[in-house]
């Protein structure tokens, strides 16, 4: 025990804190996997572009490769007349050089030949045997992406740490990355409780309930690129719950210990904590609702990471998402921002809040964009689905009215 | 060929008529697969519970079990004495009643016993020897969750055809559903284009570019459900396109071909599709952009979809996302929605439409929830990377200036 324990830190300072004293972000171990294996994972590193992109000056239009100049003034009054020069295939680079006076036939995608610097649109031509009748102008550029207009060599392009998903895995494509380097940060998760039995216990035995909070973690981190690992439910004895805190600490970089909603769970889950490699334990308690009791700790020098979780579910997800993800983000980097979508939207009814606690409230959208409420207890189950994110009410925040806005942290 | 074939119909209308031609929804092939594989996989039936939750009157706190009644008008000034009557074990149902006059010791999650109404949080109590001193009055009901107070038994919880994720596996791990029934719907996606190459061909030979397209839809549509299946990419002969598309048909319920900028290309295809049983060939070109060259037809009878995208990757990812999803989540239910969030946000800058043209623009936020548009042509490749979701200009709207709203489509 290293004294530093903080108790009941608000929700920023104990993501400062916990990043200031293990010297987040820390050096992951990566591997790598062939690109077709890489949707929603972490990229180790990040990635610059090898080529210019386009590489060569490309046609966006289906219509004809020529020279600006040659049809300056070009209109359906005053057509310009132009040689028709051949046909540019695809995939290939034109074996000759538009002539002046010329056009070349040229596809969406086609490259341009030397000496055109624009393509003119089927639709503003008419060809008739040899000769193409231009009935528009272009600048030089019209209708074309010149050789590195969107990317150029060298030109950085997607950042160590940013998910792997629909929208980033077309530009690995582009640039030929057909193998990637992604972070290996393995989470291990233990779920603890007398009263707590897998799924599959059916039917449930009088006074238990079904394991909740490790599919929701699991499901919450394998999406954000995170590699999960389930070390089953632990009964409340201290000396089950210490090896098992230990297996988890020897083979992952996270353990979250999924509460155990006794206090006999908590404290042991406080003690474990303290027992760990300096400095141990952390933060005890953050001034959030749903979620205060949750117990952070971990080692800068072992490099792992520990937190205790709330037992009830809603209280569960909402640490995995406001206090887990930030944390685990800042460990793999310290530019990759959680990809939360903050924004200020209208209540559709009063929300109300507790002075000193920021407090989060899972909502669903109306069709006009409104932020229904979805109130629940922390024990509920059902309050997640179909909800579109959580409401934030700061510290500061008490009650925000019917048609006002309110932050929300839209998934 | 039918007749049917509709020319640059609006969106909506494109959904609509395809939706009504294919009656959707259709009957779709479902599998089992264990709740540890079912993340990002889509319900196949509606689900209910079959226990109410929760099962038994349970504490939300630690305290002591009590009748309210007993403790009508406590206070600090004016404390009620019960008598402690043991201590509630989690996981077991209390074997004795709780007596007048009595309180019982219970944890969060704990079983309430025969008699207990409330329970009072061990804060507002002091426990001297045998005699509880309560300073707090509860109501009925106060710190308990009761029986089915979340969900009664039978009550409908989780929608067919609704994603299993975060938000909804741990409803399903609440009731037992340890198996669960997913859909099957088959995508494959065929590659066109004498200028496409595989991501892993390099260097990449003069005028060639690498495949975008099929990563992208891969990525979108396995994150939304869909099990994927690429077919590689074919070159610009029409015989080749066929038997690749006939292939894909007989193994996939839809089939995706991802364009092949070529005019020839786009014509194979269109004539390939117009090929398939009746009614075949329904839209050629949608009022959007990017996306308008964008085919669909398909088979009611056969209950095959097929769309040719075009091939500029913007466009593909318009159409995919636009389109696409919103038509293979009609296909599955006639109850899903696409889980986009559509929300009117100030804009940070002018964007620019067309009247008549449906236009999506991506955008990203800034820290203060304003849309910043990322203008990109259409055959840009990395205009989606950290983007927030799509801008969307309706037909009759042309200009949006910065500061006012504007709709946007959130990832």
């Amino acid at each position: 025990m290293s004294g530093l324990v903080k108790e009941l830190l608000s929700r920023g300072d104990t993501l400062d804190f916990v990043s200031h004293v293990l010297c987040f972000p820390w050096k992951t171990r990566n591997y790598q996997v062939a690109l077709e294996n890489a949707n929603r994972m972490l990229l180790a590193e990040d990635i610059s572009a090898n080529t210019p992109y386009p590489p060569y000056d490309r046609s966006l239009r289906d219509g004809y490769a020529v020279n600006s100049t040659d049809v300056s003034g070009a209109s359906s009054s005053f057509p310009v007349y132009l040689n028709l020069d051949g046909k540019i295939s695809m995939g290939e680079i034109p074996s000759s050089e538009l002539l002046p006076g010329s056009a070349m036939e040229i596809y969406t995608g086609g490259i341009l030949p030397e000496g055109a610097d624009s393509v003119v649109m089927v639709e503003d031509t008419e060809l008739s045997e040899k000769w193409l009748e231009v009935r528009s102008s272009v600048q030089n550029g019209d209708n074309i992406l010149k050789t590195g207009e969107e990317v150029k060599e060298n030109q950085h392009l997607l950042k160590q740490g940013s998910l792997i998903d629909f929208c980033s895995i077309g530009v690995l494509a582009t640039f030929g990355f057909s193998r990637i380097n992604v972070i290996d940060l393995k989470v291990g998760i233990i779920s603890t409780g007398d009263e707590v039995v897998p799924v599959d216990k059916s039917p449930l035995h009088p006074g238990c309930i079904r394991d909740v909070n490790s599919w929701t973690l699991c499901s919450l981190l394998k999406d954000h690129g995170f590699n999960v690992k389930t070390y089953g439910i632990i009964p409340d004895q201290k000396n089950l719950l210490r090896s098992c805190i230990c297996q988890a600490y020897s083979e992952n970089d996270v353990v979250l210990i999924s509460g155990g909603s006794s206090v006999s769970v908590r404290d042991f889950c406080s003690e474990l904590i303290e027992e760990l490699p300096d400095p141990g334990l952390l933060v005890r308690g953050i001034q959030v609702r749903p979620g205060k009791p949750t117990l952070i700790g971990g080692s800068s020098e072992d490099k792992k990471l520990v937190i205790g979780l709330p037992g009830h579910p809603l209280s569960c997800s909402v640490v995995a998402y406001a206090i887990i993800l930030p944390l685990l983000f800042r460990l793999i980097s310290s530019r990759t921002m959680v990809p939360w979508k903050s924004l200020f939207l209208p209540l559709i009814s009063d929300v109300h809040g507790k002075t000193g606690l920021e407090e989060f409230i899972p909502f669903q959208l109306d069709d006009s964009g409104r932020v229904i409420p979805k109130m629940a207890k922390s024990g509920y189950i059902s309050a997640m689905y179909e909800s579109s994110g959580l409401i934030r009410l700061s510290e500061s925040v008490e009650t925000v009215r019917k048609g006002e806005e309110v932050e929300v942290l839209l998934w």
